[in-house]
């Protein structure tokens, strides 16, 4: 039996359009695709219509190794195995890490780019990032860092904090839901009512005061 | 005549296949193609066969004003102008002030992300982003940021600096034009011999110690 490459295959944004043309010639040879809950099913279903789909929801720690480790069987047995991931692997998408582990265990793994939200949000916004850009996940805020525009992924839940830290200069743009039907963006300063009500996923960009010009 | 919206895309890193459907689609309407020196020409030629392409180079200040003016203009005599920019045009790529210029001269501008060729580069040779990950873009370096990563573009100028500037615990590791075929990596550390050949186009990766490995 020829052991099968994995592929860790960026999907973009929910929007379908963003994806690469790398990401659908490896979509169309799966015979698996793992996703997540951020990932767009429609681009599964048009891509791969005839691969298995396991949905791993929410799915963190152990309970992913799992899914890992059974991913490595399948492609030992010959199958096409995919992990499909919403907008970039490689940012704070344990992709690299599913890689790794493949590796490490004689498959070859590939961790294909793809469009990441945050680039998306600040295009779509069009949300100059200028000098120095720092982007964190949550658990890891390091709200001491000094930047032009900090990025944070994941953040939903820390909101009302985020907010609350705001240095006097400096604004939050929030993007909820990127390119989704029921999008929203919102900016607010230290001096708003954090507890607002965000949907995930969401993206928390906090740069210098100015507002954003939208750019539909 | 109809004002026609002027599109600033994102083309991905050399390879061609890491273009997005979006990009395409908008290509293929193009009449005029606007493109830098770190721009794939088999892109254009693909894509857009039969338009105008207009060769930028190396443009800065008041060049590149000049012709961010032109395509306005060509804009509104109702031609299709498309920017296409390598990598991502959100990330220190001037995509976002073209349409902020064009949407203040009364002209519609939308920006369409593309693959980052650092996201790209991390993919390749599996470089796990972890915690707080620092963008910046020559000439803005802060060498004081302390950062789980640090992604350094356009610095070939000053990779010599960047080498003598680590700290004990960290190591850069230099990707040169990344997907080209003359594609070259190297993990360097503050003892090595900084005065190496670096091609432009070139990401540094600066991370705590511990290598690379391939996922080739």
């Amino acid at each position: 039996m020829i052991i099968m490459p994995i592929y860790v295959v960026g999907a973009g944004p929910w929007d379908p359009e963003l994806i690469t043309l790398k990401a659908i010639k490896i979509l169309r040879n799966a015979d698996i695709v793992y996703y997540g809950s951020l990932v767009n099913e429609e681009i599964i279903k048009m891509y791969a219509p005839r691969a298995q789909k396991i949905y791993m929801g929410h799915v963190r720690g152990e309970d992913h190794n799992k899914f890992v480790k059974q991913a490595l069987e399948l492609a030992r047995e010959g199958l096409n195995v995919v992990f499909l991931k919403n907008g970039d692997p490689a940012i704070f998408g344990r992709g690299i890490e599913i890689c790794k582990e493949a590796i490490s265990n004689g498959i070859p793994c590939e961790v294909v780019p793809g469009v990441s939200s945050f680039t998306a949000a600040v295009a779509k916004y069009l949300i100059d990032l200028k000098g120095v850009v720092v982007l964190m996940a949550y658990p890891n805020i390091d709200y001491n860092i000094s930047a032009d525009t900090k990025v944070i992924f994941m953040g939903t839940k820390i909101i009302n904090e985020l907010i609350t830290k705001l240095r006097n200069d400096e604004e939050a743009v929030i993007v909820s839901r990127l390119t989704y039907p029921d999008e929203e963006v919102v900016t607010l300063s230290k001096d708003h009512d954090p507890n607002i009500d965000v949907k995930p996923p969401a993206l928390v960009i906090i740069r210098r005061r100015g507002g954003y010009e939208g750019g539909e």
